[in-house]
């Protein structure tokens, strides 16, 4: 159960501003599915709109990066950060973007073993390798 | 500075184990360049040949998902774990497979878009929509 | 499910130095309610007495900061360390202080900025500036 | 030392975009300083401007909660997540809006206090009381 | 809810790769019980057994640390990663292998204990002494 | 560097509290080194004094897990929470207390497998079995 209550879509036709961000986040999608978490944020109108217009220059905008890489790296911090709702609300939308079970079993295979490395460099405490710091 | 001492290659000469160990890192890498994580792991050569073969397996060996891809979901982890050495060092193996500073900074965008979800999330306390409960 | 079992009255009771722990608690916070932390910490009488004394010497005690603001602080840092149950209770417990819903969206949102610039700060590796150096 | 290179004054007036933020960096703060977050993150001109935007949105614009508060949540979220660079820029920050070295004292002390629950709380796994299950 | 399937025995036994895992884990453990983490694993065979057999190599192995010491340390870096499961599934195995209450109880001390020393560690940037930076 | 000084001898013996403390270090560890986080935290005298005592009370009275057991529990966590300096100090008083190198090495085998099993347990959400519920 949330810290605050969910707004349901009758509360948030209330506020123009939350308005205006579920209008716009069911346009971007193509769907009429409002998940969990804009609901919980839908308090703050300030951080809902901020929220949604970073996440969707981010995830959704053109770039680089292609759609499916981006909810790749998503899971793996959300996995590293130990959020549930976040794993399994971007494990979701990368499967609905073309992940296949192959795709997801090497992935979880990376954020294990980079978990597992990175423990191992921190009880070792490894100095960096010059190497590795010729900066871009 | 480590909590072990970091092994020479005159050290791990001594050891057949660890020594057939660094000879396939470098036949693997084509580079005669070891950097100090093995270094620190060759004093349990059990555990050094265990960590190289599963990264091979993981980040090396043909897979569902491209060298570069796997690299950004390393630096993803090693990121929200706080793991600076390994954030050096696989942005380094990241720019030896060809990611662009584009690539580079649409990463680090998404890794602080999903840190801050993660957290805002973790507040809230938001409870899993049914939609994403439908497993594989 | 807790990994032990949470202490009834009846058993904390049987123990004069659980029971007198209890009996501070409930003299301190004005309310006969014990939560569920304190009972599953109580087999171990010590621990109980050593943590109630310093919370209260903490989050209790005449202090610097005000009690609002402690709870603030230690729901950020709850937050940040992904303790759904700690989360829950001292946003209650914020809440009981006077924290508004304005407060509470606030200081959700500097929990979720700190989080994204942590991040950022440490896939980018940035060092840091000599101003910041001088110690108190 | 930076996974990127630390944008000088110079290399920023180059760019329109980053020069517009570094300009209201420093008319906001009524200081000629940059810290080396923003050189790092201006590698990324619509993050900069982005990131740039929310913090001042969230800790310099008025809002419920008071500037040294912010200062502090944010040193405690700092704190819990590892990051060195944000500790030492923002227990500056607090101190230059005037937090007290026993403040300081203080809030060092919650957030170990919280630091200890939390893991109290995950290794009994203690599960939430049903009172903190009313939210807002 | 798992982000995949959990493979029931008669799944299971379609694959040669996974069955003889699973045979391995029950002989090596004395019992029938496949608990569900393996159960989920077992989707991509290759990671089922790697993940076994180093979990066979480093917990039940003959080895310099008895193995409920392994089961301790086991639970203390669960518990610092905050996975419930694992915190659950350890504190049982500990257990099983002889762990008293108040084994236990001084276990859950030490890790807050830590916990909180880690914090306020990195809330005051305690520069490590001399002394500590003579490597094995 | 800290942020805030560390405290000279000479300092310390400025305020009673903080040398009577300084001083019982001193009798318990037999040694005349205080180590830079008591010189930190000294600024705090009641906080110098509650984390000592309760160190004491759990890492040098009499307790039900022997002192290299502990100081193994204390590298786990300090590594598991990315303390550089926590497990510096104490995988140094590991060692004092008689850890082998080949101790060493298990340690750290058992934080990094259970690092990456941690990992894989969240990014797959694993729920708990019914098996492991039974509590104490």
């Amino acid at each position: 159960m949330a810290t605050v209550r969910l707004l349901s879509d009758e509360e948030a036709a209330v506020n123009p501003a939350v308005q205006a961000v579920f209008d716009d986040i069911r346009a971007t999608r193509k769907s009429d599915f409002i998940n969990n978490f804009w609901r919980a944020l839908a308090h703050d109108p300030a951080a809902l709109k901020r929220t949604w217009e970073s996440l969707k220059a981010i995830m959704v905008a053109e770039g680089p990066l292609d759609p499916l890489t981006r909810e790749l790296i998503y899971i793996a911090v959300s996995t590293a950060n130990g959020c549930s709702y976040c794993v399994h609300s971007h494990t979701a939308a990368a499967r609905a973007k073309g992940m296949t079970d192959d795709q997801h079993a090497h992935l979880v295979a990376i954020i294990g073993m980079a978990a597992q490395t990175n423990a191992l460099v921190t009880a070792l405490q490894v100095p960096v390798d010059e190497a590795f710091l010729v900066a871009g």
